[in-house]
């Protein structure tokens, strides 16, 4: 597959769900060999943590890691891949009106996958997560 | 303070980040002396992870999830208490028109605090959640 | 099975690894319908945090976490169950020189289960786990 | 300091807890810019999960993930940094005779610091970990 296919394919994919349509992450890059997806999520007021300033709430860096997670197996791995465990850690506020996930496949198991995700806000590292997928054939 | 007001206070702070007035989670009740927080969360097509079914997206689960666990400690905690670290294990589909969460405080603490969240769907348990928060002074 | 014969076939599986002979866990109690198993671990030197103090070091509360997740699990289903993730939340210093751990089943899948564990010291909650097991059959 | 006070300053903080003195890891090397540990465990019968092949048991990698972890705060906090979650995912069963560990300080913050730990086992990679430290002054 082209990477340009590749890119479509993944923008439709992340599109299917309503909430990712609402969500509305932008898929950015894919490097195959690297195993690695860059998505972008732009700030909208109803992403706020604060009335006033720009501040992706946690609950939505917590649901864009989930996204950034499923974007790297997905890459790999065509069906379905339900999430088992996500873990979000914290590391400062997402100050910024961009939100940049990229999300690292480490293991496409037969049963089990695992992605880690880094996250920064406007040049910023604030959050690291890792999940774990469903890919049981 | 009595019981109504205290859900009035949690119902006020939980409305005020924008994110969460999109959300739009209710608190149902709220048990002091057993430090639990009761949650619900009407559908919505937003928070599907299905086109066509009734189907919250695990993004959802786990903004709820967080917003859970921060009522169980802004019972006993006045001020911000960001989340540090947040952990979602998904047992089910949450699959149901009414997604139900429960806040119980584990540990209030000098500058940790910990809440554990249980999560049903349509009377379900489709999700188990344990979040880290900051209560330092 | 009788509630003795469940206790004596736990502790025999729970001793086949060399490492948990090391440990040597000992399987108090088992409720059955309750999905509970409680673990007890006498202090030793080798475990201490601390020269001087009896104080049980975290990865000894992390390695009986694991073992006390597994029993919970090995009360309902009989064979190998890998452990695919492990989280500990530390929540006091392990000041003491009983650990007890209840492992408590929360889902019993047909490809993955889950068990949580609280674990005291000397009576004082001390930290909190969750685990996830393999159990496909 | 140079590298080599450096490591033995860092074994000798390792070495302090009984426990530690018992696993008995070694600090192979520091990257001070990368902010980089690596250790290593040799394996011994107690270590094991079975009782007749080397295979690390998975307590033996979730505490030598915790000194991993440990390890990479402590070359820049040389105050006690309690760990208050550590995370381990297990990919693949740790069969061989030398378990390796990279700790990378995530971030070293005012009260709270992240590391992220690989574990390989005899050149494959067994298990990925994440620990969050208390580093109050």
């Amino acid at each position: 597959m082209t990477k340009t296919v590749l890119l479509k394919r993944l923008q439709e994919e992340m599109d299917r769900p309503p909430f990712n349509r609402w969500l509305a992450p932008d898929v950015i890059s894919v490097d195959e060999p690297g195993q690695r997806v860059d998505l972008s999520l732009a700030f909208r007021q109803d992403f706020s943590h604060h009335p006033h300033e720009p501040y992706f709430h946690g609950g939505i860096v917590a649901a864009f890691a989930d996204a950034a997670g499923h974007a790297a197996v997905a890459v790999f791995y065509s069906k379905q891949a339900p999430t088992i465990t996500l873990q979000v850690d914290f590391l400062a506020p997402a100050l910024g009106r961009k939100l940049s996930a990229t999300g690292i496949l480490r293991k496409l198991g037969r049963s089990i996958s695992r992605a880690d995700v880094e996250l920064e806000c406007d040049g910023k590292l604030v959050a690291l997560a890792r999940a774990t997928f469903s890919t049981k054939d």
